[in-house]
């Protein structure tokens, strides 16, 4: 099953007319045809069927003709915070594979040690839009703009909160004996240079509580998915 | 830190020569002098403290002052045979990050649906090395060449075993409701097409216990690393 992605779709729309991009891939690469069924998500829990009434590869329509709710079945819900990897593609690679195994909010932080400031949002909710729809999901998760670490952590939290740093010293506890099953997660990853002894402080004093990620030395990305299939894995 | 790998070092060892690439990384880029000392691992379990005697930037020698041994603490033995992706950058990052994260075992198998049927182990192992280095580990994952998958599974084993298909039907468990901890295990993981029916009929047969991943469609090697993942975060 392909899955497609519009946003703007809602219970109400009758009739769906796919851009330049997405019509030249319907008609030319899978050759749809009038009448053939097409599936769509808006990313927002639901599931349409459409079905193809005009076939043009510059502007391919279709009607919908009914939806399915798709509830997302997830007892939890996980925002991990982390820094931009130096090299983009790492921090790509870690919002394909998060969105495919499940997370519910994405912020880029920018941090004391971050090489990277800057970070192309639409790119990065590109990557997030393909990984749903590849993994047939029917929620696309949240990816906020990019936010100063100290501005991040001083929000009011509706969760527990966890920072996922490398310096000794803090008492540490491995994540699986620190969180509450079935409740609301908060997690600071940090940048290849890893938090400053100043944003830990911070932090802790925000009450993060310090997590172990386990012994050996992780890339930001990878410390990053740890989290996500671990929180995913307590849920199972 | 900066882990350097020589797999053959022996606690015999006295002295070693670094080939051309690696003394010019030392010398030019390191900046490393004559008395500087390097860590240098086998892959084996030890961690050798080396003093440079030749700055050579062609040659650089050093003369092993002392080693310790660097056991692995890990109380289950992980062997993920895995079909090559038909993208070998999705194969590379799991070796990358199944290696951050632990594993003892590699083997890609040629499957009925492998679109790739030729993988290049010299550049996986030092996609391999390099992520043993970068998380400062002292063994290197054994990474085998690759093989037809009946005739892997046709293999005796010492191990669990189990099969992460994605064809309904068959009686699955999650990896955490299936697994005896503080075991070994072999996880075979599909090529993009997944096994065919014929290959999760003979792998049944051969003992290996169907599981399940979760609800998303997951990539090869995301299947491939949420295994290793949730392995490790069982033995914490």
């Amino acid at each position: 099953m392909q899955l497609f992605f519009n946003p703007n779709i809602t219970t109400e729309t009758t009739q769906i007319t796919f851009e330049k991009e997405e019509s030249k891939h319907i008609v030319r690469v899978l050759r749809k045809k009038e009448g053939d069924m097409l599936h769509i998500t808006n990313g927002k829990g639901f599931l349409f069927f459409a079905e193809i009434s005009i076939p043009n590869d510059k502007k391919c329509v279709a009607v919908i003709t009914r939806f399915e709710e798709k509830k997302r079945n997830r007892d939890y819900y996980l925002h991990v915070a982390i820094a931009p990897t130096k090299n983009n593609d790492r921090l790509e690679w870690f919002l394909e594979k998060a969105t495919e195994i499940g997370i519910d909010e994405i912020t880029p932080i920018i941090c004391e040690n971050s090489e990277r400031k800057v970070v192309k949002i639409e790119r990065l909710s590109k990557i997030v839009q393909s990984a749903m729809k590849q993994s047939l999901q029917f929620t696309i998760p949240k990816l906020n703009n990019p936010i100063k670490f100290s501005e991040f952590i001083n929000q009011d939290f509706n969760s527990e909160l966890f920072i996922a740093h490398c310096e000794e010293g803090t008492d540490k506890h491995f994540l699986k004996n620190s969180i509450t099953p079935k409740s609301n997660y908060t997690i600071l990853i940090g940048p290849e240079g890893d938090f400053s002894t100043g944003e830990i402080k911070e932090s802790l004093s925000n009450n993060f509580k310090p997590i172990s990620l386990g012994e050996n030395r992780l890339r930001t990305e990878t410390a990053g998915l740890n989290v996500v299939q671990s929180i995913s894995f307590v849920h199972q």
